[in-house]
């Protein structure tokens, strides 16, 4: 189809509905209406770093795993292939092939992981690429040219991501300049177009830490400057689980009911389960390709650890009630052979497998909010998911 | 289905029917039958190292590459999973869940690669385990109980196989140890049963080196032994390719008409047609596979080094011609960035490209001889697949 047709059909934003809300948590089931097509809530975002979800082919990625929306990481995207490729490429969509949405993280998380080789400064951040130890320089204004670039549906603003521990001081005065930051974004956002003929939707992050008093103030803030769509950040870093949960409700709490809710970089599947139950829509999280590179499997009994011996001799599919190609056709013996042996087939398997459920998991909870026994379920299977076998 | 059903359906042997033979050089289209299925010759066989052909999903070597033979290498399995193990799964099919027919080498020419860490004597040979230096010892009646084990249609004799340049006196003392070894293997066959409730086949192997006395004197020896195929070893082992034909064409012509030839090791697509042409109906080489992974693919139309900075903003398809998925929707461009980049993804690609073109390579020989103009489509061919772009 033509360029033209795109811009007809694809020319509306972002919208958001919301369709059940379960009857004893906040948990909801929402559809996300985007110019690649919908999501339905809530909803894992597989993590396609530098333009591929690592050891995944993009026909699994939609029939085997049946992600809705997979994430761009604008840092590597930036540093590899480059924007002015992905430029000439047509934007990500065109150069990888996805056709359903895409969402761009703003490369903060990865430049401040950088410890050593970054500084951080009112106008934007200085970096060293850790590939070759070339200078950059991200402002909130780059970002988003570099967003616009990428052409993702969903983009992240600029903000810069406490770690856990973080004294007061710090978390306000970060979370004031994020803020800030976030400020630019919308206008760089207002001043510029999009490239590729449809909408971009920014998403504004909310920091503050783990002080309550900063998260209500950054919410207030996030949820007043009325985009489409928030985003929670700064969790998951290494604090208690239970201090996620209360920063999550407590944000949750303030940002729009109409407006999806994201949050950064969660997590296990009994996170998601307990941070669906607080009204979170939209999850992404590198751990179930990560760890299934490393032989750690989520499954619907429980998490493997396939290096343990006691999987050597065990023949049975790797998870028969999960159901599809990899979880039914192919043991558990002859995975743990593959990863034990480093072969590239085993982080293939791995990780269409732990993809595919957690695809599974948040459709589950999608379909227990709308038949309204969401809590009784996620209170039933919690305790499955989350033991090890 | 029972065990009954597989050994009443697969009691027979192996079977071969030359089916048509070019007019105009000594290309024959074949058929042969074993107990998991029928494969039409001429043939490439994929290579499946460790139970795994490196990167590629088994459906996708059914459905996308139409393998319908993949090899197994007894060295590598033997250490990792391990005998025990195989027998327990039931033979390497239960194992990797490939349900076609499977060829095992004999693990000789792995264990010839450890120069420095093996020993050969009139009994067998000794080695240390390239993983944990482990001491072992193949005898030929070990290596036949092992690839009784490991269950392949198709098992293949140990031998010695000659590296290159080899001087005359031990080349021919080397193959007549070969020659006494091959006794040995087809006396163990005899004396013992298949594991798996289907027949095994074995295939002798010629030596001789580049000497065409030792070649005729083995090819006699081997073709006496009437076994149900036959081999030719140590050849594409660094001789000038002009030798190789000289030899490989010797060799079929002493090797009985109505038994398959199987040329072991051997290579690249010109490499095979010219082979396919002297009367060669089976092939193996890790070349599609292992060169994929280091960005080298063949193409219908010439060989791609997609390193190379010319294919960075070519955003066409792969391989548009050749067809099949990984080939037509992923671009030059992005296959570049994965390879540059060692994303596992492009290992999966390139390797599933190259199969997919060498699959189809041996088809598009085999319609042609069946069509009666096979000499004159090699001639036209050649040069083209051949080229560098
Ligand atoms: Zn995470
Ligand atoms: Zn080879």
């Amino acid at each position: 189809f033509s360029t033209l047709a795109i811009n007809q059909e694809y020319i509306e934003s972002m919208q958001f509905e919301v369709i059940a809300q379960d009857p004893k948590s906040k948990a909801r089931a929402g559809k996300i209406t985007t110019p690649h097509g919908e999501i339905l809530t809530p909803i894992f975002m597989p993590v396609g770093t530098a333009g591929t979800v690592k050891a995944v082919h993009q026909r699994e990625l939609e029939n085997d795993i049946k992600a809705q929306i997979i994430l761009g990481n604008t840092y590597h995207l930036y540093l590899r292939p480059g924007i002015e490729l992905l430029k000439k490429a047509g934007g990500l969509h065109r150069f990888n092939g996805w056709k359903r949405p895409i969402l761009t993280d703003s490369g903060g998380y990865q430049v401040y992981s950088l410890t050593e080789n970054r500084q951080i400064t009112e106008e934007g951040v200085f970096f060293k690429s850790h590939i070759d130890g070339s200078k950059h320089f991200f402002t909130p204004e780059k970002v988003m040219d570099i967003e616009r670039a990428i052409g993702a549906d969903i983009i992240m603003a600029l903000d810069e991501c406490t770690p856990y521990p973080c004294d007061y001081a710090y978390a306000k005065q970060s979370m004031e300049m994020t803020h800030r930051w976030l400020k630019r974004c919308i206008r760089r956002i207002e001043e510029t177009e999009p490239l590729y003929g449809y909408e971009q939707t920014l998403f504004p992050i909310v920091q503050g830490s783990v002080y309550k008093d900063l998260r209500q103030a950054s919410a207030e803030f996030v949820a007043a400057c009325e985009c489409d769509g928030n985003a929670i950040g700064g969790l998951s870093v290494g604090e208690p689980a239970e201090l996620m949960y209360e920063m999550t409700e407590l944000v949750c709490d303030l940002l729009p009911k109409d407006k999806p809710r994201y949050l950064m970089g969660v997590g296990t599947p009994a996170n998601l389960l307990e941070c669906i139950a607080l009204g979170v829509d939209m999850f992404d999280c590198v751990m179930p390709t990560r760890n299934a590179r490393n032989g750690m499997l989520f499954t619907t009994q429980g998490i493997i650890n396939i290096r343990n011996k006691k999987w050597q001799e065990d023949f049975s599919p790797i998870d028969e009630p999960l159901g599809g190609y990899v979880s039914t056709f192919y043991s558990k013996a002859y995975l743990r052979h593959l990863i034990m042996n480093k072969e590239i087939l085993g982080a293939q398997i791995a990780s269409v497998h732990n993809l595919t459920f957690y695809l599974w998991l948040v459709n589950q909870a999608r379909e227990h909010i709308l038949a309204g026994d969401f809590y009784e379920w996620k209170k039933q299977i919690l305790p499955i998911v989350s033991q090890r076998l």
